[in-house]
C-alpha cells in the first residue's frame, strides 16, 4: 500500500479490499491484464475479474478470497474500459503502465528486505551509438561495493520480458533483495547484475516479434556497447568465466539467441519460461550444440526453468532439453510447482540461479 | 511518452493529443489534480479541464491548445471519477499515484540529457531507529564519483514537497540531469545529492499538517541517522561548511525547521516556493535572527525563490524576508516570472541555487 493511501489493502491472510471512488459507473471490476492462456497457464490476480460493488457514497469494492501470492499486475475495468487506480504504484507492462499488486506468500522470505547488509542499485546513462538515443540501466552493486576498492566482480546481465522495461527485475522482482540475502548468507558470491532494457527502440525494430529471432540491434547494444562499458565502469571480473546472462519469457529467447552465438563472452546462461520453440527455432540453434564436449566444458551453467503451471512452456522446456541431453549437452532444469507465467515464479528463478552463478571460479 | 505507447503525445508546438479507450462513458475530461488555488497560483496543465470527444471505436480524443510548458501531474476523469492513465508513468503526488507529462520549454535544457559525463541515481536503504522501519533514499553521485577515489565532495540534501516522495526531485525535476550539466560546464562545483523520504510514515506522525511545525521524528531522521549514515558511506567532506539542505514547498518548511535549529550541521538553506508563513510563525523563528551578524557569517547562502504567479507565496517570501533585511539578516531572493507552484519553478530553483553552492569553500 503507497504511503498514505487507504486502499488497495491486503490482509494478513492473503485478501485484498480494493476501493475505487466511480459514482456513476454502471459496473467496475478489477482485472488480471493476462488471463489463462494455452501457453502460459494463469498468471493473475484471480481466475475471472473480480466484480465490485457500489455503496452509497459512490465507492465501488470488493474484499477478494484469498489470492495467489506473488506480484500481480492489474486493473480497474470501468465499464468496459481499463484505467491504472491512483492507490497503487504503476510498472511497464504491455508497453503501457499497469497498477500492481504484492501479496506474501507463507513462509517465503527471501525477497523480503531484511537486517542484512544492502547493496544499491544505481540508475545510469549511457550513449548507444547503434541506437542513437540515451539509455537508461540499473546496476546492482552488491554490499561494501564502495568499500572494498580492491575486489573486483563478476557481472550477471539480467534481462526482462516482453512489454516490460529496464525496472522489472528490480521493482517487481526485487533481484537486489534476493542477492542482498542470499550474499549475506553466504548462499551466492557477491556480483554485480545488470539490467538493461531489452528492446530497441529504433522506429523499425522497436519490438521482437514472437518466434523471430530479437533485433540485430538489441544483441549489438548488448555485446558492442553494454558490456564493454560495464566493464569499464564498474570493477568487473573482465572475462567469460565471471559473466552471465539470464532472462524471463521474450529475455529468455533474447538470452539464447545472444548468448549462444557469444559463448566466449558469456559462461552461463539461464533460461526462465521460455516460450515454446517451434521445430524451425529449434533447428537454428542446432549449430551452438554440434560439439556437446566443447560446449559443456565451455557452459558452465546451462540453467532452464519454469513453473509447472505453465504447461505449454513447462513441457516444451522439458522436451527441449531431453533432446539436448540425447546429444550429450548438459543442463539443469528446475521445476516450479504450481506457479505460472509470473513473477513469482522469476523470484525463485533467480534465487536458484544465482546460488549456483560463479562456482566454478577460484577468483571470487 | 511511453516505450511502445502512442499516447499521449506532444506535439512540437507544446499541443498535446490524449486518447483513452471508454466505449460506455458519458464524459471523459483530462484534468490537472491542483487548479488555481488563493496562494498558489495556476499551476496545472490548463485552467480548465479539456473535455474529450468520443469517436465511433468508443475512443475519446482530445488535442489540446499549446499547454504551459514544464511538468504537469494530470488524471483522467471518467464520468466524475478520477483515474491513471496507463499510457503514462505515474508519480507519488497527493499520496497517491497521479499520470505525469513533461512539456518542453522553447529554448530551455538545463534539465535534458546531454552529451556530457553523467552521474549516477543511487537507490540505497538503511534501518530507521526513529521510526523502526526500512527506508529508501535517492543518492546522487557526481560523474567519475568511482574512478576519483581520492576527491571528496560536499552534499546537498534536497527536501520534496507535500504528498510527494524520495523519488520527486528525479523522477519529476531531473535533478541529475541539472547537477551533470552545471557541473560540465563548469558552473557548479561536483557535489553529492542526497533525497530522503520528508515523512516519518509512524501511525501517529505520517504527515506534516499544515501552518505545523514537521513532526519531530523529520528531524531526527535528519540529523541523527541520515546524515551520519551519509558521511560514512559516500566521500563526504564531512563538516558544515560542504553540507546544505534546500527544499520545495512543504519541504522548504521542513527546511527551515531543521535547518535554523542546526547551523552546526549545515552552512546553506535553501527556501524553494515556501507557503505564507503566519505572523506566530514568523515569530517562531525570531530566535536563530536574533544575532545577525553571527547568522550571516554562519549562513553562507540563505536562499529564497518564488514563481512571481504563485501571488500568496511570492508576496509572503518578499515580506518575510524584508522584515529579515530589516534586522540586517543577509539573504538571496530569485523570483521566476510566470511560474507558479510548479516543477518548472522548482527546477530553476535549483539551477540557480545549485550553482551559489559552496562557492565560499576552497576545498572542493
Amino acid at each position: 500500500t503507497l504511503q498514505g493511501a487507504e486502499y488497495p489493502r491486503i490482509h494478513s491472510d492473503g485478501r485484498v479490499t480494493f476501493r475505487v471512488f466511480a459514482p456513476n459507473a454502471q459496473r467496475v471490476r478489477v482485472i488480471a491484464p493476462l488471463g489463462k492462456t494455452e501457453n502460459n497457464g494463469y498468471n493473475g490476480l484471480g481466475e475471472e475479474p473480480y466484480e465490485m460493488a457500489k455503496d452509497e457514497a459512490g465507492f465501488w469494492w470488493i474484499t477478494t478470497p484469498p489470492v495467489v501470492p506473488g506480484f500481480h499486475h492489474y486493473y480497474l475495468d470501468v465499464d468496459g474500459a481499463q484505467f491504472c487506480d491512483p492507490g497503487s504504484k504503476t510498472y511497464a507492462s504491455r508497453n503501457l503502465r499497469s497498477s500492481g499488486i504484492d501479496i506474501p506468500e507463507p513462509g517465503v522470505d527471501f525477497y523480503d528486505i531484511k537486517d542484512v547488509p544492502h547493496g544499491e542499485v544505481r540508475m545510469r546513462w549511457y550513449f548507444s551509438r547503434v541506437t542513437n538515443q540515451w539509455r537508461r540501466i540499473l546496476v546492482y552493486t552488491p554490499p561494501n561495493y564502495d568499500h572494498d576498492q580492491d575486489q573486483r566482480y563478476p557481472v550477471l546481465y539480467l534481462r526482462h520480458g516482453g512489454g516490460e522495461n529496464e525496472d522489472a527485475w528490480y521493482d517487481r522482482a526485487k533481484a537486489n533483495f534476493i542477492l542482498d540475502n542470499l550474499i549475506a548468507e553466504g548462499k551466492a558470491k557477491p556480483m554485480i547484475i545488470v539490467m538493461n532494457n531489452n528492446y530497441a527502440d529504433t522506429p523499425s525494430q522497436a519490438f521482437q516479434l514472437p518466434d523471430q529471432p530479437p533485433p540485430h540491434e538489441i544483441s549489438e547494444i548488448t555485446i558492442k556497447e553494454l558490456i564493454p562499458m560495464i566493464d569499464s565502469t564498474y570493477r568487473t571480473i573482465v572475462d567469460r568465466d565471471h559473466r552471465a546472462m539470464a532472462g524471463l519469457s521474450m529475455g529468455s529467447v533474447q538470452t539464447l539467441y545472444i548468448g549462444l552465438p557469444n559463448l566466449d563472452t558469456f559462461s552461463a546462461l539461464g533460461v526462465f519460461s521460455r516460450r515454446p520453440m517451434s521445430p524451425e527455432e529449434f533447428k537454428y540453434f542446432d549449430p551452438y550444440f554440434e560439439d556437446p564436449e566443447s560446449f559443456n566444458s565451455n557452459v558452465h551453467l546451462f540453467w532452464w526453468g519454469a513453473g509447472t503451471a505453465e504447461e505449454g512452456i513447462y513441457n516444451a522446456a522439458k522436451k527441449n532439453l531431453q533432446e539436448l541431453e540425447e546429444k550429450g549437452i548438459n543442463s539443469v532444469f528446475v521445476e516450479f510447482p504450481g506457479l505460472s507465467h509470473e513473477w513469482q515464479a522469476w523470484r525463485k528463478s533467480l534465487y536458484d540461479y544465482a546460488q549456483r552463478l560463479f562456482r566454478w571460479s577460484s577468483i571470487v
